[in-house]
């Protein structure tokens, strides 16, 4: 019974996901849903390759958050448009709240949109919000041994940022350990060791993201001559 | 349409929490559920309280992840019986997970015992397992703006412990203005400084769920005589 329930909402979903993904080609706008633990970095992150992209991209926020808007006015103040989403109790974003959240932002004046999805290593990994691309970052303090238990947000995820780079002297963290349980679940994902606070690591990150995005234009323009 | 799907399982539920309740009250076993974001340190957590109270109470463990028993052969190899639920892809524990979970417990020989929920801070808030008390782990890493963000499970846990402070001078964590937003969510929490790992400040813990579980049974012998 719970099965069929998920079932329902998850195609709904999905096919509004779809307009939203043709919705963002049309206006060339390349998206990320950027996924994590709360405490795990994710406006940070956003704030680095901001200040790491934003010579080269027009580039906007969307902010997931159960409750509040500190990080949407975090990111305003560097100048960014940001728009809050706040989901009331869902724990996850879902496609309908994303195209109301785009209805207020100019696509044509857009190259990424960065989605900052509610913390929660499980329920965004189900949901297709029209991105097109899933990263998601775990922090050093959570420990190594997170893919174990969450193996399905590894699967779903382009990219993994590893990040609180800089506290791995006080935590017990192997590093080759979780590297190794990251490739045996996903070989593809390349995992970009980061300090965002401190702006270390990111360059790696941002030029991934960049060269993603400008395979997606190459992509895009093979599709529509 | 999402609500009255989300009703009809959270009805359900709670029928069968009050099952597992009156289940937990026939065999004088208090039932702790413990919440927390992946990583925050539940499992640590966990062991320095077995540590602390296992002279006084005879423990068990439900052990709650999506996948993996690393958690519950962390707690076996300590002595304690640990049952490991993996929930598939589920983002919280259910009533029906703990009631047959339970089912293989000798509950005559029980006075405690700690459910590790799935680390969620927002899904687990809702669903009631039939447990006395609701108790959630922050850890330092995680950030002291998490209150604002996730207010829910502030609000219905009865006590807090803030975990990892011994890397307080890692990270840029305000500890007055945490317990200042957690007051203002939940004025009646206390909130308990400590280093799970370390076994730093789990007295205070340890003889405020000790005097919860006399209340518990002093409550009984007057409601049952």
């Amino acid at each position: 019974m719970r099965l069929d329930v998920a079932k329902g909402i998850l195609e709904k979903n999905d096919t509004l996901a779809g307009d939203n993904r043709a919705l963002f080609a049309k206006h060339g706008v390349f998206v990320v849903d950027l996924m994590a633990s709360p405490g795990a970095g994710k406006t940070s992150t956003i704030l680095t390759t901001i200040a790491a992209l934003r010579e080269r991209y027009r580039i906007a926020v969307i902010e997931g958050d159960i409750a509040s808007n500190v990080d949407a006015e975090k990111i305003a103040a560097h100048g960014v448009p940001a728009v809050q989403i706040n989901t009331g109790g869902a724990c996850h974003l879902e496609s309908d709240m994303i195209r109301r959240a785009v209805a207020t932002l100019d696509l044509d004046d857009l190259d990424l949109l960065i989605i900052e999805n509610v913390g929660n290593l499980v329920c965004p990994t189900d949901f297709d919000l029209g991105e097109n691309a899933k990263v998601m970052i775990l922090s050093i303090p959570e420990g190594h041994d997170k893919p174990y238990k969450y193996p399905n947000i590894f699967q779903v995820a382009e990219a993994v940022i590893l990040n609180k780079h800089d506290t791995m002297s006080v935590f017990d963290f192997d590093e080759a350990e979780f590297r190794s349980i990251v490739a045996s679940l996903n070989h593809a994902a390349p995992v970009f060791a980061m300090s965002a606070t401190k702006g270390e690591g990111v360059e790696a990150w941002a030029e991934w993201l960049a060269a993603r995005i400008e395979a997606s234009r190459v992509a895009a323009r093979e599709v529509r001559p």
